[in-house]
């Protein structure tokens, strides 16, 4: 067992990150040439740049936050955790294969929170932990491939992966995963994710929450209090 | 434990099937409006509408064929294979939950093939998944929530789904998943959508093969024998 | 010249659209599998069915209604609309040709309304269409290509299409389109779309509405007035 | 009127381009974790980098290659031709808006290659587009708002764009667009967005090839002779 959550690092962004934006805005609305808009003194300058993408992305125009694209090396969650993550559908993911990569020993696995919290449950879940692991060996060794063998790992298990997505993606991804209804473990990870980023591009900060904090309200059946629900 | 494999039905495909494909195809090459092609005498003949339809598909002019889409409802897959399914990012899902659905009593399982087939192994391996089931019931009662219990859970739990796609996405989830090359579960579930498809739309058999047919030759690094890999 | 706005039909919806999504949505939280949820009584009673789905969607699962695909054929919009329509990428076109479809004659073209309530430039208007026209066919007359030739065709020229959207894109391009900010051919096109889909299923028309109906407030610069802007 | 083909220039790639790409590829085969083989002594190492990647590249595992996105400044292009590359629906673009920048004085276009050639339409064709620019600027001058007035303009109008894809999409453009089927004006665009990348990153000039190369036969009803057609 390692860290209680996920691991992450930024392990990619674009170069020219604000001039290739601010040329995305400008080019809609410029009689000049993105090449020149590209090359003009404005874009020498980062607090100008800022000012204009940050009223764009606030007006709703989303399309051009799309040409920034992100990367991220992540280890230490759950299959439970990485099978709600794949479910978005406009990122891309480079998973370890449980189908070709066969576990050696005993495998990594999370243990959720509320089950660590209690060391009589703690204890006997990572009893059979090791007993999963047992019966995983003996199968192998069994001459069972990995592809069939784990069929007894369970959603605890450990797994890694390379996660791209560009910058509107990653802002539907905070909005929805950072809300307090998500499950606890993809929220940690979201939020290192956003944490992260903002570490080296802080002007992010304020796109990357919770969709209460987009909306004005909430839109939940049943408000966490961060903010009301929508009144009818 | 039930069934060895994915059962599925086709539960829905667009009222005005051919019709619809075949307006579709005219419309990108006829001074004719979409509406008077829709119309048409032609549009009454099946057999006319065929001929068209399918020599725009075998020339690969797959984006006319997005206007069909269709849905199966698919039980009795394990969650190893769901998440190979959910990879593919142009279909569209709704899975049981494991987060807000608890199991109750031995939840249903998937044996592999290999596993299957060895006798000692396979009372095993439902030994385990009792033991598995055990737990899980025990972790629920001392008020750990499913979202946290789930964590026990094997590969091999099945779930449950209604997944729909376009043809055009049908066509490379065969070209891809009916390959020897892919896990025998995810390929027997294919196969099955497939079938179920092809009783009702016959002209359909000829597109929903493995990638090799289509390409005539094997690109994968071993050939499984079907058809020889690509000379250099 | 043909009538002042875009001429739509539905020409294709899923068959048992209610029984789908019913199904879709009940899979995900239920023990059930989606086999028995298709054919259990509840799946014969429309009003039932229609309150679950209303609950869905009004809680932001939208998921669930990807699984409705609806086909228009469309007709009688301008080459500026088309540019626009097709910018949204989840939806699926097949729109006729200017390279493979040559123009015999006078083609048709949309004219805005600014410039049709002003009988002169109206005037003006026609008369330039009719000479562009002419050098159209002087230009194919001359040997050169369709493709080539429509370069000097303009953007009011007339086009056709098959556009299939699912459930969740049609109601993203409502909320986008029907805003009073939207261009008025676009906005027609889009009002008839939902029109002609609404007679047929009247429970959708809660939905398929301007955005700032869905958020509760304006998230636009300035308000057309339907709702004010979003409070600081 | 400019030079005759589009101008573009790569202003955005990823920061550690091959890095990322590699730790994706080893990522799904490695029990190691992605921090660790991203800091692995191999990362430091182009030549066995690219050597990995070319062999998974190769082997048609293209959803590595996902995490690179490219962004280029186009500009040049006749409307006609971006109608077409907008199609790509995997693409990012900020377009310049015709309904928020009013063209002043004689507008920019394009003279496609087969008009080009023939003095006397060519010189037929520039009067003709200071005709349309004559009326474009009386319908503005009289109170037409651009986004009407635009109705005018002809496809020969130029535009720009930034224009962003992966290069799993850019594979895919280069395959259909750098076919002799392609419009003239679409192929010499997309080589160009190839040559300037290929100019940075060599190792993907194989890749950046017409389908045919990559199918080792042509898939259209008729070969341009550079690759036989498919045996039946």
């Amino acid at each position: 067992m390692q860290d209680k959550y996920a691991q992450v690092r930024l392990i990619s962004k674009p170069e020219n990150m604000l001039k290739t934006v601010y040329t995305a805005c400008r080019t809609c609305y410029s009689a000049d040439s993105p090449l020149n808009i590209y090359d003009c003194e404005s874009a020498q300058d980062d607090e100008k740049m800022l000012k204009l993408i940050n009223r764009v992305i606030s007006s709703g125009h989303y399309s051009t936050i799309e040409h920034i694209q992100v990367s991220f090396a992540i280890s230490n969650i759950s299959r439970a955790c990485s099978h709600q993550l794949v479910r978005h559908r406009h990122m891309s993911f480079s998973q370890k294969s449980q189908r070709y990569v066969k576990e050696k020993g005993q495998f990594d696995y999370l243990v959720p929170d509320t089950i660590d919290s209690n060391p009589e449950l703690k204890q006997k879940f990572d009893e059979f932990m090791g007993k999963i692991s047992e019966f995983y060996t003996e199968l192998t060794e069994n001459g069972i491939p990995a592809e069939d063998a784990r069929a007894v790992l369970p959603n605890a298990c450990s797994t890694s992966m390379v996660a791209s997505l560009n910058l509107r993606e990653l802002i539907h991804l905070a909005n929805l995963r950072l809300c307090t209804r998500a499950q606890k473990e993809i929220r940690m990870l979201v939020k290192k994710m956003c944490d992260v980023l903002v570490q080296e591009e802080p002007w992010l900060k304020d796109y990357l929450v919770p969709k209460c904090e987009r909306l004005g309200y909430c839109d939940e059946d049943k408000s966490c209090g961060r903010k009301p629900v929508k009144e009818k």
